[in-house]
């Protein structure tokens, strides 16, 4: 959390500067940039791809993503500006040709200085990571005399095992050190996940009761409404435990619940969430992995009144696939902090609502006297992350009226409040710490690793024993089996509640 | 808190039927349950006075007075209902006459159980307690054969020192057992005040924080920004320690800072605020009472634009007068879960604005790597009593759009939520908790006996040292040393403080 500075000259360089995340995150996120004064002084953006032949029809088709994508930003006269930071080549990422056009372009540059602050973004298919990264080198594009330069940025998913995570970054670490890479779990640079350490650690309130003696459970939910899209080809590949859970899922859950670093540097946070991470592998629940995972699979049905196609008939998913679009999963964190504290996560597509959470579920310890016909209601603390961005308590106090009755209620702070407009969205803030070199928003191949071992043990056993995913209807909270898992323990999924209707 | 219910058959005989309480309280209170239809079945309200010879003079000099003062909620016809409650009688509390007439009145009702469930509430000038209370035992009007019956209701103050408290204490312990004395503190009435111990004790998030080790401080303040109106024969007698300090903020004191009771009934939450207030006399900070202690006086000014009289130019008042409208007091107490926090009680008349809060500080104990140029601010929990009612947390969160830069948020919990309109007022609680014989609303005569004991201590100081009031400016924060009371312990009265505009 060091305030670095940004560079004065920046060249970005982006691999598929034409494909779907360029369009709807990255160009996006640089606009807003500019319309916010953001971005470095001297900022050069080159799209690689080869899907156009002109810069005009390549920035035409930017425009027309933008009015179509975001029509709420977009506005003619500061486009026109801002399209002057963009360039554009047309490139095989195969082919040596277009990396000694690149070797060109980039030395060519006026001052010579681009080649040396140049960050290389990994926007395209997974399959073309090894090949860029290594065509990089071979073209030495991936030296510069200054430390820390060039960068590269990788996209999701880094790998889709242990074995071929580590071999990918076999590959890089041959390429670019460790401190030149930034792996995007977008998650991270999310308002409310960057504020989980500051709620932590800035406020008595919380880290004081932040441990198993005063925590019953805590939930870590992200459902999504939409199906897989177009993403077919990657998804039957992946499936909701590498899609989600070892990225998103596991970073959150570090977040929320690893110690106290150091300091609050980069390293010293990354740090203190690898050795979070590496407990997993340990965790008491992979003793019966069968009774603490459950994984589904979405039919055929209805959503907001439209019919939607089940999983098995997406495009290029075959008709007996059996990966899993909903996973949900109960662990427990062996150490001093957390020992015995069900951690339960839950992920899938098609669900009943777009809802990013975490549930931070107090014991139910209350004076005995309060008892009435029900118990009171346990604690909860509520960060939202999307699609609301803030926190809500839920305490205990009197009925009004009531002599003693007691009554649940919900205190909100919104971080979109009415005089915090515009609070910036999560590929800003990873351009901005990208550009600063500042790389606690990414994650260290350490995290990666530890997350693919855990990862690697549920997909393993789901494997060896053939489980099958549950069948689960569109626009519904996900197999029985997940309601199961939380009411065969006497809890319930926060998320499913109904709460204010600020929450 | 345990649920008692209320009598089907109820006389309330209110002495001083016509004075100021009767009218702006008393009357509205009753009204007002009326319209919740939360009186008891069949209820007799019999005013005693001399102002007014005929009840039709009576009731129109309520309505008259309950238009002016309650426009909001008064209409004719259900008035019309409710008077019919209502029954008048002229007496003089001197005289034999009026409580022979009395008790006929009490044993004529029909079914003879009216003298039974009989309530006698004193709304008088205090100096016709003892009178009132011996001619009720001369008459033979306080003795019923069930237990509980009939109560006494007694409005402050509770005699002027401890020695005269006791001595009007044995004369009432002489005709009322103390199980029939309901001594009125109408901050008892208030909901947020009754919402303390079930904040303290039905919450996770609080109780295990609650005490010296996360606490840095606690104030508790009650400004007004009228003057002393037409008390001065009173208040000149009295002065803000005995009229606000011994009464009310003790008693907020108690709450805030008692231990957990046996059990949540009235006996035993009485038992722990006594056991609490029983500390007082020992407080460390009685040591140099000169340092721990301010006392002011107001001098003439402008209050919204209007010039308003100093206190010795007020009615009833010597123009010499040494009578404090402001006091505020250090203190510390001295047991295992507060022994260091200082506590700030504060309270005064003709000060900026209208405000009964509680604040409760947390230590400002953050993770170091967090300090910036400005360190974190503390987190508070705010108790709003008035003018607002409700609870604020103000913690720390991260400032959206920067990178790293910590601001304070206030989290807002509003108990007149748009949903829970009405919240009843502190004399219908009272006046309910009083039909049904729930005295935990009420003091209990070893509260006021070790307040007084507290209370007159700092007197004593005062008259041995003829401490002088501090002058200060109406409308304004009050004396320059109550400033420095707490500046010089670097901190400072948070009712002074801008907060967001819902606070």
């Amino acid at each position: 959390m060091k305030n670095k500075t940004m560079p004065e000259k920046l060249q970005l360089v982006i691999f598929g500067g034409t494909g779907d995340l360029s369009r709807t995150k990255l160009i996006p996120g640089l606009y807003k940039l500019y319309k916010r004064d953001s971005l470095p002084e001297q900022l050069s953006v080159l799209g690689l791809a080869r899907s156009f032949s002109s810069l005009e029809a390549y920035l035409q088709s930017l425009a027309d993503s933008l009015q179509q994508e975001n029509p709420e930003i977009y506005d003619q006269q500061s486009w026109d500006e801002f399209k002057s930071y963009l360039d554009y080549m047309e490139m095989d990422f195969t082919e040596d040709t277009g990396y000694n056009k690149l070797y060109k372009y980039l030395n060519n540059q006026e001052d010579n200085q681009a080649g040396q602050h140049c960050i290389y973004y990994l926007a395209t298919s997974p399959d073309f990571f090894p090949i860029i990264t290594n065509k990089l080198k071979e073209h030495r594009l991936s030296k510069s005399k200054e430390a820390g330069w060039p960068r590269l940025v990788i996209e999701k998913p880094f790998g889709y095992s242990l074995e071929s995570a580590r071999k990918f970054n076999f590959q890089i670490c041959k390429v670019f050190p460790e401190e030149n890479v930034y792996r995007i779990d977008h998650y991270l640079g999310k308002e409310m996940i960057q504020n989980i350490l500051i709620m932590r650690f800035a406020n008595m309130f919380f880290e004081p009761i932040w441990n198993k003696h005063y925590i019953d459970n805590i939930q870590i939910v992200s459902t999504e409404k939409k199906g897989i899209k177009n993403r077919g080809k990657y998804y039957d590949k992946a499936g909701a435990l590498r899609d989600m859970v070892q990225s998103h899922l596991l970073q959150m859950l570090a977040l929320v619940t690893m110690e106290s670093p150091a300091d609050m540097s980069t390293e010293s946070i990354r740090q203190e969430k690898i050795k979070l991470l590496k407990t997993l592998a340990q965790s008491p629940s992979l003793v019966n992995i069968k009774k603490n995972l459950v994984i589904g699979q979405y039919k055929s049905g209805t959503i907001d009144k439209k019919s939607v196609p089940g999983y098995q008939e997406e495009k290029n998913i075959s008709s007996n696939s059996m990966t899993e679009t909903f996973a949900a999963v109960k662990l427990k964190i062996n150490n001093l902090r957390w020992g015995g504290v069900p951690i339960y996560l839950k992920t899938g597509k098609r669900l009943k609502e777009k809802n990013v959470k975490i549930f931070v579920q107090f014991k139910a310890d209350f004076h005995p006297g309060l008892n009435q016909d029900k118990a009171p209601e346990a604690n909860l603390l509520i960060i939202k992350i999307q699609p609301e961005e803030g926190v809500s308590l839920q305490f205990n106090a009197k009925e009004p009226g009531s002599q003693d009755r007691i009554t649940p209620v919900l205190m909100d702070f919104c971080q979109q409040a009415p005089d915090l407009q515009n609070t910036p969205e999560a590929y800003e803030e990873l351009l901005v710490a990208l550009f600063k070199g500042e790389q606690s928003l990414f994650t260290h191949w350490e995290s990666v690793q530890h997350s693919w071992l855990y990862i690697d043990i549920l997909r393993n056993y789901i494997e060896a024993n053939r489980l099958e995913p549950e069948k689960y209807t569109p626009g519904s909270n996900g197999p029985v089996s997940a309601q199961e898992l939380l009411t065969r323990d006497g809890r319930r999924w926060w998320d499913e509640e109904e709460f204010d209707a600020s929450t």
